[in-house]
C-alpha cells in the first residue's frame, strides 16, 4: 500500500486534544482508501522549553526534514515569550522549508453560525492564498536611544520578486482550478509606498499570463469591510504575509467558526516537506476541558491528504464533516452545540 | 458671537458633494447655538492638478496655518497616482500638521442596517484611535537590483516614543471620560517582532497611570474577527497608522455603513489646526449622480465643533442625525433608502 511519513506535533494546549481526532479520522481514511500513515511523534511544546530551555532539540529540523508532512497542533502558552515558542518552533518550519504558500479555505458549511445576517453556504466559499516567508513578519529591524526621549524602533518590510511571484503565481494556479476563476489582490498602495506598490506591479505581471483569470484588488482597509459586507465577492484572495494573516482570521470569522477553520503551509516544489494546522491556537482559556473544536484540525487533515495525493480520500473528509454538520450531528461549544472534542472526532472518523 | 475660521476644501468625487451638505448643518448649527463660521474655500483636487501639476499651490500649507479648522470632502481620482493626489494633500496636511490622531467612532446608528445578525445600537458602540503620524506609513524605502531576479523592495516601518506615548495617552485620556473605561490594543508582537513588542510596551507603560482603565490587547488578526463576533467587547481601541486605518474601516462596516462613518484627524495641543474629514473616499463609481451619502461628512462637522468648543452644537447634530434614522427619515441607497445626498443634508439641517 502507499505509505506517508507523517511527523505529528501536538504543541500546545487544545493542540494536544485536536491532534488526536485529527489522526483518528486520518487513520479511519487510510483504512478506508487504503493507504498507510507511518506516524512520528515530537512532544516539542512549551512544555519541553520549561524543561530542556528548547522547543526543539538542535536536530529538530533535520528529524523533520524525511517525513512527508508535518501535522501540527497549536504552539505557544502563557509564560514563554512568542520569541520563544512561535519563533523557535512554528515560524522555523515555514521558513526553512519554504512553505510559502499559506492555504486558508473559508467556507461557510451547512448549519454552522455565521455572525451576518441572510448569508447561506452559497455566500461564502473562498481561499486565502497568504505568502508565508518575508514581507512584514521580517528579521532585520532595531531599537535606537533606549530609555531617552528620542528612543525609536524600526523594522524592515521585505518583498522579493521570488517572493511575490511564486505566491501571486499559485493564486492563480488555483484560481485556475475553480469555477468562477478569480483573484483579488490585497493592497496598501496608496498609504505603504514602497513595499506595497511592488506588489502591485507583481500582480499585474503575472496576471497577464492568466487571460482566463478575472482579478481586482483592495486595499486592506476596505477589502476587510467587503468581506463583512460582501464575502459572496471573493474566490480566491492573495496577500502578503500580514494582510493574508488577517484575511484568513477574518474570513472564517465571517464564516462562522474559527475553530473549524484549517490551513497549509505548503511547499509547493515538495523540495521540503508541508506543514498542516489548524488556525486556531492553543486557546489556554478551554485547555484541558477537551471542549475545544476538532473540525479545523480535522479539515487540516484532509488538506494533508490532498497534498499528499489522496485526493479521494480527503474530498471523503470534507463531505463527512458539511454532511454531519448539516445533520445536526454533534457540535462543540463555539457551534453551539455541548458535544466534547472526542465526541465531533469519533462522530466523524465512523462516518468516514 | 464666536468665530471660527474653517477652510473648506471639497477636494474630489463625492466630495464635492457631501462637503456642501456638511455646510449646510454647520449653518444651521451656528444660527441655532450662535456662533459665526468664517468660511474660506480652497479648489485643490485631482482637477487642479490636472490644470497647474500641483495638488495645491506652492504656499497651500501656510494659507491653511491659520485657520481653526480644515473641513475636508475626499481625495483621490482615476488617472492621478495616489503618491500624487494623496501625498500631495491628504497626507502632508495629517503629517505637517502633526495631526497625530486620528479618531473615528464606530456607533450603530439606530435604524441603520448592520450586516450582523441580532445586533442592535446597544452593541456597538466604540471609538478608534489611530496614529497618524508614523508607522507603517514611512517614508524610508526602497527598491534594488530592479529588472533582476534578485529584485527586491523594502520599507521601514518606524515608532518612536514620542509617537507611541501620545496617541495611546490620548486613548486612555478618552476612555476616561467614557462609561466603561476600557482600552484595547491593537498589536502583532508575535509576527512583527521588533516594533510591535515595543508597542506593547509603551502601552503597557502607560497603562500604570490610569489605574481606573481597564485594558486588554489582542493580535489583529483575532482582534478583526472580534469586531465581526464581538463588537459589544469595545470601548476604545487603539492601533498604529496601519492597524487603527484597518480597524477604522471594518468597524464601520460592522456598524452598517461606511457612508456615515467620520473621522477627525486632530492635533489635540492646537498648534496646528485639525482637519474633519468622513471616512469614504472619493467613490468614482458613485460621483456625480448627487446619491452619496452625505452623513459622514456631517457626522465629521459635528466631531470639529466638539473640537471648536461647541459641544452642545456638536451633540445636537448627532443627536438629530440618530433621531431621523431612527424615525425612518430620509436615507440613501447604501443605507437602503431612495433619497439623494441633498435630501439627506436638507432634513438634517432643518431638524437641527
Ligand atoms: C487614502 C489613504 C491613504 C487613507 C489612509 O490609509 O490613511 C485612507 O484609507 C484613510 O483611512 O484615511
Ligand atoms: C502565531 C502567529 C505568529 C501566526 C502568524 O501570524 O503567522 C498565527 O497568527 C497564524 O496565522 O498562523
Amino acid at each position: 500500500a502507499r505509505k506517508h511519513r507523517i511527523a505529528v506535533i501536538p504543541g500546545d494546549g487544545i493542540g494536544k486534544e485536536t491532534t488526536p481526532e485529527g489522526l483518528r479520522v486520518l487513520d479511519a481514511a487510510a483504512r478506508r482508501f487504503g493507504f498507510d500513515l507511518d506516524l512520528v511523534h515530537y512532544d516539542w511544546s512549551c512544555e519541553t522549553y520549561a524543561q530542556t530551555g528548547k522547543m526543539m532539540p538542535d536536530d529538530g529540523m533535520d528529524r523533520l526534514r524525511d517525513s512527508d508532512s508535518i501535522f501540527l497542533g497549536a504552539v505557544g502558552w502563557p509564560g514563554v515569550p512568542d520569541h520563544v515558542s512561535l519563533w523557535g518552533l512554528l515560524i522555523p518550519i515555514r521558513r526553512q522549508f519554504d512553505q510559502y504558500v499559506n492555504l486558508r479555505p473559508c467556507k461557510l458549511l451547512p448549519g454552522s453560525k455565521t455572525p451576518l445576517a441572510n448569508r447561506g453556504p452559497e455566500d461564502i466559499d473562498f481561499y486565502v492564498v497568504r505568502e508565508n516567508t518575508e514581507g512584514e513578519y521580517s528579521s532585520i529591524g532595531g531599537r535606537m536611544f533606549p530609555g531617552t526621549d528620542r528612543e525609536f524602533v524600526s523594522q524592515q518590510t521585505v518583498m522579493t520578486r521570488i517572493g511575490c511571484d511564486r505566491v501571486i503565481r499559485y493564486a492563480f494556479e488555483l484560481a485556475m482550478t475553480r469555477k468562477r476563476k478569480k483573484v483579488t489582490s490585497a493592497t496598501k498602495s496608496n498609504g505603504i509606498t514602497f513595499t506595497m506598490p511592488y506588489w502591485d506591479e507583481r500582480f499585474a505581471e503575472m496576471a497577464k499570463n492568466y487571460p482566463g483569470v478575472t482579478t481586482d484588488q483592495f486595499h486592506i482597509d476596505i477589502l476587510c469591510a467587503h468581506f463583512v459586507q460582501h464575502p459572496d465577492w471573493f474566490d480566491v484572495v492573495v496577500g502578503s504575509n500580514l494582510f493574508g494573516d488577517i484575511l484568513s482570521d477574518l474570513g472564517p470569522a465571517v464564516a462562522g467558526s474559527i475553530g473549524i477553520a484549517a490551513s497549509a503551509n505548503i511547499n509547493p516544489e515538495k523540495t521540503f516537506p508541508s506543514m498542516f494546522e489548524p488556525v486556531h491556537g492553543s486557546a489556554p482559556d478551554i485547555a484541558g476541558k477537551w471542549i475545544a473544536n476538532p473540525i479545523g484540525q480535522i479539515w487540516s487533515g484532509a488538506m494533508m491528504l490532498e497534498h499528499l495525493g489522496e485526493k479521494e480520500a480527503a474530498d471523503c473528509i470534507v463531505a463527512t464533516i458539511e454532511r454531519l454538520l448539516a445533520e445536526g450531528g454533534p457540535r462543540t461549544r463555539d457551534m453551539g452545540g455541548q458535544a466534547g472534542t472526542v465526541d465531533v472526532g469519533k462522530a466523524i472518523a465512523e462516518a468516514v
